[in-house]
């Protein structure tokens, strides 16, 4: 265990140290996590919000009672897994495909636009251009898994609205990679494009085939594996061997873990029943705290002191909003509320923005200036877009009958 | 992350190495005990045997693909801690108060016998007696995961036997902690019996009190709690708050976290609902693998290679396998098939035995061989109560119509 906590009182309890060490930790991110979102939900903000700030409260620029660990990233990473096969369970396909066109309108302006803009301007605040890059970069990101959460706990998943967000958000992530090697070759040396294309044809190669077949693969597999296995809650079981190995396989094509989450639950999503879904589900609400959360620890506030850091802060932050909003364009033949919806929905950057700032603080391109900048820019995004969803689908809910069906 | 796996075929496979880490972690330790528990209910037996079965293959005695890390040790620890709160929801209080006091005899005989027999055959075996004092105390624990597994999977839970096996389960990690309090300052010097008195007071106060009491408080606390809260899934986080800040207590209180666990379940049996169960059944048949991996990855092969020192592990297998049979006269006036049934239950030392056998190993009390003794011992004994439970409870399945409603 190296969860690092300080809180005073732990000293005057603790018997033995370590066999405490564990629970504490898992009372103090959930506990905090659970009475945040009350808080903010009868302050009628969204339950998400405030479990990100818990997150910041007890992180190391606060209360410093938790910091970020092995342990707690392994936990989250495993929440927002399960976050994004639940998600996959819940949509089809077909109704992916159905969108593939605009979806990938979407994504290709919502990464070409942040990416130059970005860029852009933090050269022309004073950055080198390999940093500049960098910044581009994170801005590139979208982290589905906000709102996914927000779309799936409202039950808002089946608007037209949601599912291009879905699968512009796969696609963004495959751009994404691709934009980050290319950025991260530069930093190194020299692009090599035979890597490059191979990288991407990786990739698109992985995402497309899974998309496309593992659905129509599963549906014939499923029942033979069924009759034939004699161990108790074989399909759930199954399940989760499919998300475990696709999750490998997607971040061995070079795409998020979650992404082959995400694909998983969608093979699964004609396959399973609802058991299965009251399984994940359970699986789900007890480790998406820990992802919150975690996002939260890594806020740090002392970058709020520093006027001229703020501004840049703010400055970059209100271009990732602006250019994400653009990135809405794709849908406009669906009117303007759409475009916003869209424009919100891939907004949030989320763990994926500063897995790319710490790539960048890893490869010694980027100060910890501009790592603290892109983290500010990367948290306020993902804590404006859950309040700004909720306007924009405003009226939008299913009626509560369907609403029980699906969640 | 901190796993270590050399997997020869990750190296061709993986792109950024990190990334994958996570995932293929989990893929290979769900995936292989379900492979296992697979194999083993085909050929009759226990699907959890199959599961340790599947810990000693990947671990560093023989593939070497995975090795004790934090991260393993955190999702091995939560998956028990979830597997006693899920066979605490399924006992009321009362059914464990009525068996209160053969629990308490078999609890008493379950620690002495093992202790006294387990030191003076360590001792005439040629240890030296503070060494075999710890072979002794590790004897002593009881690891009730292993247990209620079989007989939650089973549908077993509600025979009297079980209960008695529960109680007497909670009752020997208090005596426990009290024998290795004492053991522990042997080794460190002496004896401070205020010390010892406090805590036996604070472990036996802690577990009688949220044992008798913790039941009564939430039947009245809850519906008071949901109709306040707005938050969705209230019981259930309610719960997990409740599960967590109990385990903590219970390290606090000098008792192991799961008996913390044991406990939380126990008070809310009788206020949460089937949605509660499901949703806590989902995390426990997630994470309960990694227990249950977790403790075959200990297993020293080489051991047996060394025929004295194969030999010394059996001996003391058998004493610990004897010895436990023994505590099951606790409940003689009941006939003999439940002398079997609880002498068997309270058989498998598993993690408790290991972390008893690693804490002499910190204090520098015990030699790595008398560690890996202890270790096949453990794990021994874990791997043959399955088996033996299922032919001691033959014939006793609920109806399917009761297994239903209880699992």
């Amino acid at each position: 265990m190296d969860w690092i906590f300080y809180p005073p009182w732990a000293f005057f309890l603790a018997s033995a140290g370590q066999p405490s060490e564990l629970p504490l930790a898992l009372l103090l991110v959930f506990g905090a996590a659970k009475l945040f979102a009350e808080i903010f939900e009868r302050l009628r903000q969204p339950a998400i919000v405030g479990e990100i700030t818990a997150g910041i409260l007890l992180g190391p620029s606060v209360l410093g009672w938790v910091k970020p660990s092995d342990t707690m990233s392994a936990l989250a990473e495993l929440g927002v897994m399960f976050l994004l096969f639940r998600v996959g369970l819940e949509v089809k396909p077909s109704e992916i495909l159905e969108v593939g066109r605009s979806a990938l309108l979407v994504a290709v302006i919502g990464v070409m636009t942040p990416f130059f803009v970005g860029w852009l301007a933090a050269h022309a605040l004073g950055y080198q251009w390999i940093e500049a890059l960098f910044v581009g970069a994170a801005m590139v990101a979208t982290s589905v898994g906000i709102t996914a959460q927000v779309l799936a706990s409202k039950g808002y998943l089946h608007h037209p609205a949601s599912r291009t967000v879905l699968a512009a958000a796969v696609i963004d992530d495959v751009l994404g990679l691709i934009v980050l090697a290319i950025v991260s070759s530069l930093a190194q040396g020299g692009v090599n494009l035979l890597d490059l294309g191979l990288t991407a044809l990786l990739a698109i190669g992985f995402t497309t085939i899974v998309a496309i077949w593992g659905n129509r693969l599963i549906v014939r597999l499923l029942p033979a594996i069924e009759t034939n296995l004699s161990a108790m809650e074989a399909r759930f079981n199954f399940s989760l061997v499919l998300l475990f190995a696709l999750a490998l396989l997607a971040t061995y094509a070079g795409v998020a873990a979650i992404i082959g989450a995400f694909l998983a639950g969608m093979a699964l999503a004609e396959s399973v029943g609802h058991r299965e879904h009251d399984l994940v589900h359970g699986v789900t609400e007890t480790l998406v705290p820990f992802f919150l959360v975690g996002i939260g620890l890594y806020f740090d506030l002392s970058l709020l002191k520093n006027t001229t850091l703020l501004g840049v802060a703010s400055l970059i932050t209100i271009l990732a909003v602006a250019t994400k909003l653009a990135s809405g364009l794709g849908v406009w033949n669906r009117g303007r509320a759409d475009v916003f919806r869209v424009g919100i929905g891939m907004m949030p950057r989320g763990e994926v923005g500063m897995v790319v700032a710490q790539l960048g603080l890893v490869l010694g391109v980027i100060s910890s200036q501009t790592y603290s900048v892109v983290i500010f820019m990367a948290i306020v995004t993902t804590m404006i877009a859950p309040p700004l969803l909720r306007l924009a689908y405003r009226g939008q809910e299913c009626r509560p009958s369907e609403r029980l069906q699906i969640v």
